[in-house]
């Protein structure tokens, strides 16, 4: 029996979030062709040890196969260079050189970024900001994560810090954010916003979101609104209009300043739908100077879902 | 005595505000050789009144001179292709092909841009922002004009309403603004803003801000509050503090987005230096997200003052 030839070398993503690391091997279409994981160890392990689970990860994502390039995208404060995690709140990650010690167990070509980053080059390259100059990606999950494409190149800004819009203040004295600060956007727009307004009513009601956590507020869990919002129930429906609402102020403010041919809700929350995208857009003509006088950017649902940052990392190794 | 050779042909840039015409001849160093200006007939004047006195004020300037190019800078929505005024509050343009009107009056090519985009571009070819890849530049006038170049390019927008960050809403229901909505920056950070402040306190005070104004509210100007801040008056200084206090929460939301280079403030209140810049910056610092962790932009004077209009709209001619 002769040897022949071996597996093709492939192109892997990776996505490290908070609590866990996706691995997948992605094609030229933007395609997730097999994927792993593994549990992140956590913001008080060492630096080592996340590395460990990246390299393990996209082995196993690998199965076999050579590899042609990894893209790591990770949920952090990315250098400007692409060399390092300046700073990640659930990651241990403190400007470690991380692309350069993953580029050697990898023995492969590494490209590091930012996940929101990522998940913003996805939809511009392959998905629902195709074709734009200019594009704001807000990725919606338990806070904001954000993306800018402007000119057709990704905007990352002097120290890689671009798109975190999520921090803007847009309610003065508001309320507090993780980030130490108050009336941060995500505080308003988010997974954590929707539930937020969903526990604060739910204990009054007796509809389906009452029935669903058995009128406990502690039990509920994003699914359960967006679930209970489309059998009509008032509180969740309520939590989507203020959530939306302010999803169309914070896209407003970014409208003004970037006039952008795109806007690309992204993230958890867009599985919602029309639901949170409705008030969105309500929102959105109401609070944007000149409305009346331009063409009013549409809140466009992202064309990748949990995968976006995975396939986004790994198109952004193709350079 | 035989014929010399005519003079040489000039550029001019003519800056179109509510309500003065300025034009003056530039040099390619961003000098202002020679000015002229005219009263803008007004919202209610027709627009061939309008173009009528810019196409004087630019003939004065060239004082015989032929016109190499003509820069024309407009308070007003410039559409994307530069050919039109869309939209302007105080001039009566809505829509009219104003940049082939004037090129075939003056004989000459004409650019019109927006007026705070090309004092960007002054600031950005010669002035403040200099070298930068990503530059804000935000003009305190009356309101907030705003200006952005992001990878050495002028950052016009999909409709060439890019810029807008003034009409960003930093407060819920807060005060009213001309563009019809509420709580805009502009109604917090500007020259009004100023006024409001310092008139609400002169009341109560018998510092040198009520002696200029010999106690009337209503008679205080920019220029008073500046002088008697720079005296110490407890008012006019109360004044600059929130308005400086403003003016960094605004910035820390663009820093956030754009993480530029450098934030160039410009226009009338900069006049005031540290009285507005030293709250600014340290508002800056408290409102923008991970301050700890970044390098955060200074608030840099703009280098050009009130022909900053004039000399970008002259330099775009250059393409």
């Amino acid at each position: 029996m002769s040897a022949g030839p071996g597996p093709a070398a492939v192109r892997v993503g990776v996505d490290v979030g908070g609590t866990k690391v996706l691995a997948g091997v992605v094609d030229d279409e933007g395609r997730v062709l097999r994927t792993a994981r593994r549990s992140t160890p956590g913001r008080l392990a060492t630096p080592e040890a996340t590395e460990d689970a990246l390299v393990e990860a996209v082995l196993d994502a690998a199965d076999g196969a050579p590899l042609l390039a990894v893209g790591v995208a990770a949920a952090g404060f990315v250098d400007a260079a692409g060399e390092r995690v300046a700073f990640a709140p659930h990651l241990p990650w403190r400007g470690e050189p991380v692309r350069d010690r993953l580029a050697e167990r990898w023995r492969a070509p590494v490209t590091l970024d930012n996940d929101a980053n990522a998940a913003a080059w996805a939809e511009y390259t392959l998905g629902a900001a195709r074709g734009a100059d200019t594009a704001v990606v807000v990725t919606l999950g338990t806070g904001i994560g954000g993306g800018l494409v402007v000119g057709g190149r990704l905007h990352r800004g002097r120290g890689g810090m671009a798109g975190e819009f999520g921090h803007g203040q847009l309610v003065p004295d508001g309320r507090p954010c993780e980030c130490g600060r108050r009336g941060c956007w995500e505080q308003y727009c988010s997974g954590n916003a929707l539930l937020r307004e969903a526990r604060a009513g739910v204990g009054t009601s007796a509809g389906p979101l009452a029935a669903r956590c058995d009128g406990d507020p502690a039990a509920l869990t994003g699914v359960m609104v967006t679930e209970a919002a489309a059998e009509g129930d008032e509180v969740a429906l309520h939590a989507f209009e203020v959530v939306g609402g302010w999803l169309g102020v914070g896209v407003a403010n970014l409208v003004a300043t970037l006039d952008p041919d795109v806007v690309v809700v992204g993230g958890g929350l867009v599985a919602a739908g029309e639901l949170l995208l409705a008030p969105g857009r309500a929102a959105l003509r109401r609070a944007l100077v000149a409305a009346a006088h331009r063409e009013v950017p549409d809140l466009t649902p992202a064309a990748f879902g949990p995968e976006a940052g995975v396939v986004g990392a790994a198109l952004l190794t193709r350079g």
